[in-house]
């Protein structure tokens, strides 16, 4: 169990449990300081990281570069070194995220719904950080910057634990967290990067529910899968989505043309993005072969059920139990005819991961009943699913979208990464 | 593993896993059905188990005998009886009950927040169900219905797992709470009890995180600890609470006076209750005697700190280290002296249990500061922490009290069986 931990400034080797306590006590200690903190300081904190990254982006690249070259003796995927590297283009996306997040509202002490009771006393509520936020992702190093920033501006003290094959780059990604958090006066512990690429820190991370309230994993299903398993803290789940758009009887069909392009096409390798097609049986002669003609020009490829190849005009794959379950995240798409929308949302409810899914109908009375029968944490009427989104939503950031019910549901922002206690003012009041 | 389940119609011998999972599978298709429920559905079932209720007292009572009987035999303690036993009164209460569940308002379906976004799309949140609430309890039958009728009103189904001393009671109850589900034209699994004693039954039951989507315990700290470790399925707890009240030296003395009575003596068995009360040092001499000569008019014992025992009049016990940790539940008081708020807050986060907290004070940046910093579920100004409570809140009936952060805080309504989902409205708006 003993591991040798590389700090930027020091070696020490410490059991690793030990270690993972120490960032957990650490966390809990700067958390009650970043609830108290202004607006004002943890906005220039944020923009000290800024410039921090900024300037130094040598460092970075070169440290990122080392993990580059070892991906590569590694025989990491093209797809996974692709999304290692930091490019000029990437720190300075990085920067710009810090200083929107300047820019936000700040969440924490938000007062609301206060009302005055019958027995006198006047009650509402106030928004508060959560305290300690874990967050495990995996190769991505950006996501350190991004994870950190919201963290820090909604108040909360933050232990990031990137993939290993970035430990290099979120080394030298963290020197300039903490030299910002310094510089304005932050406490040190408020950002905290897990400095060991020892697996089993993960074990002992989801272990400590004294020191951290919420684990927040970001990445595959079966890391996502494997974290909520295990961890004794409770999880905000980011899964991906088997996402759907129902072209109505009612539809207007020049919409339905639209949004259905537009949800498949507009990028093919996100969660938001359409996976399968329903398509009222009604209009789909009307529709189909429009809908098939603009996206096979995309060089997407389609699945049908049986009705559906009857109608189109090529040669359509056949559409196995299995597509309907699946999230190709692919310019592939799987379509279904269905009788009426009661099929629809019955498909929708069944076969897919209650992310986002949208109607388009005209109908005043179908719409209505969709919004409320459709489980999931988007639910949309004649817009597309690709608006799925924190930034679309208004959010600001998003630190991910989560397909639990519990706590936060959909796209997950500053206020996701809060938590709301009751206030009360009397004047010396007391219940009878 | 084979256990003989007695249904109050039929004798059954399965095995224990396979019947719980059934629980589950039948509680996520009445689920699906509730969650549609239109709002004079839900009353009228609930209305109608409230007749049930009251025609059925004979027999509730008879079966509720049984289970006194075999308590007696068993030599419960006399509290545990008491909390069994079902009085006219107690069932006249839990009749009452349903009523006011009746004249609750429905949150399910709730539009909020509705706004146009610059993308030209209306996004909003709409108010829905978990979809199915597993409660796990003690002895009293009476929670039977109570939790019966706020996951019926809230639009979930409900699995209940009362304790095994009251399951003749518990089967009874179940007998009226089915009726009336039928004669409302409801799904009869929209409630069901478990229907075995076996033990096991509960952690299979927290084993099944596809068909329950959230477990609340209530009752003992070692019963929900228990859960809370053994659950697959995220828990919202109610423990008990260590509850502060700190008179500043800014404060109103007949109001601090009448407040810490209040807070005390009003009733000593439950968590809202004053634990410890702190008292700013400069204003000492001149209220805790009055406070003091109040509580012992009361029998309450008192138990101080060294610099509390110099002032009070008479010989007070020494507070010892454990008695700021302890929920007395009881007529007994601890007292410390604070030099500031500082040291009163910097207690009450370190010593209590999150649950409620008051400060007593005129000086307005100081209410402010400890309504921020108390990082407990209710903060109080100049009120009585025993106005902790969903009916005081305005919540109507209450499940309990959460002293967690996450999805719910504080007393816990129909709002806290249900969670907000994202709806987005266009008119064939799709994403550039």
């Amino acid at each position: 169990m003993g591991a040798v931990l590389q700090d930027t400034s020091e070696s020490v080797s410490i059991d690793l449990k030990q270690y993972m306590e120490q960032l957990g006590v650490q966390a809990r200690q700067a958390s009650q300081i970043m609830a108290q903190i202004d607006p004002r300081t943890k906005n220039a904190g944020l923009s000290a990281i800024a410039c921090r990254i900024d300037a130094n982006r040598e460092v970075i690249k070169v440290e990122n570069a080392r993990d580059l070259q070892q991906g590569q003796a590694d025989r990491l995927s093209d797809a996974m070194l692709d999304r290692l590297e930091l490019t000029d283009g990437r720190i300075d996306a990085m920067v710009e995220g810090l200083r929107q997040v300047v820019g936000l509202a700040d969440p924490v002490g938000e007062i609301s719904d206060m009302k005055f009771r019958p027995s006198g006393i006047q009650i509402g509520k106030m928004r508060v950080p959560l305290g300690v936020i874990g967050i495990i992702y995996e190769s991505r190093p950006n996501v350190t910057i991004d994870a950190a920033a919201l963290c820090l501006k909604s108040g909360n003290a933050s232990i990031l634990r990137g993939g290993k094959e970035a430990i290099h780059s979120n080394r030298a990604i963290y020197q300039s967290i903490e030299e910002g958090l310094l510089e304005a006066g932050l406490p040190k512990h408020a950002v905290q990067v897990v400095n060991t690429t020892e697996r089993t820190a993960v074990g002992h991370m989801l272990n400590l529910p004294e020191f951290i309230d919420i684990i927040i994993p970001r990445g595959g299903k079966s890391l996502i899968e494997r974290i909520s398993n295990d961890s004794k803290i409770p999880v905000i789940k980011h899964l991906d989505g088997n996402c759907h758009v129902y072209i109505d009887d009612k539809a207007n069909l020049d919409k339905a043309l639209k949004i259905a392009i537009n949800a498949k096409t507009r990028r093919y390798g996100v969660c938001n993005a359409m996976e399968t097609l329903l398509i009222a049986e009604q209009v789909a002669d009307s529709i189909l072969p429009e809908i098939e003609k603009a996206l096979l020009a995309k060089q997407v490829e389609l699945r049908g059920c049986e009705q559906t190849r009857k109608i189109s005009n090529n040669e359509m794959i056949q559409a196995t139990e299995d597509d309907w379950y699946t999230e190709y995240i692919a310019p592939i798409l799987a379509i279904k005819l269905v009788e009426n929308m009661d099929q629809a949302i019955d498909h929708i409810n069944h076969y897919g991961s209650r992310h986002t899914d949208a109607i388009v109908t005209e109908d005043l009375t179908r719409a209505r009943e969709f919004l409320r029968r459709v489980d999931s944490s988007s639910v949309m009427v004649n817009a597309s699913i690709a608006f799925a989104d924190g930034f679309e939503y208004g959010l600001g950031a998003e630190i991910g979208i989560s397909t639990d019910k519990l706590h936060v549901r959909g796209p997950v922002g500053l206020e996701g990464l809060t938590s709301q206690k009751y206030i009360v003012f009397g004047d010396g009041h007391i219940r009878a």
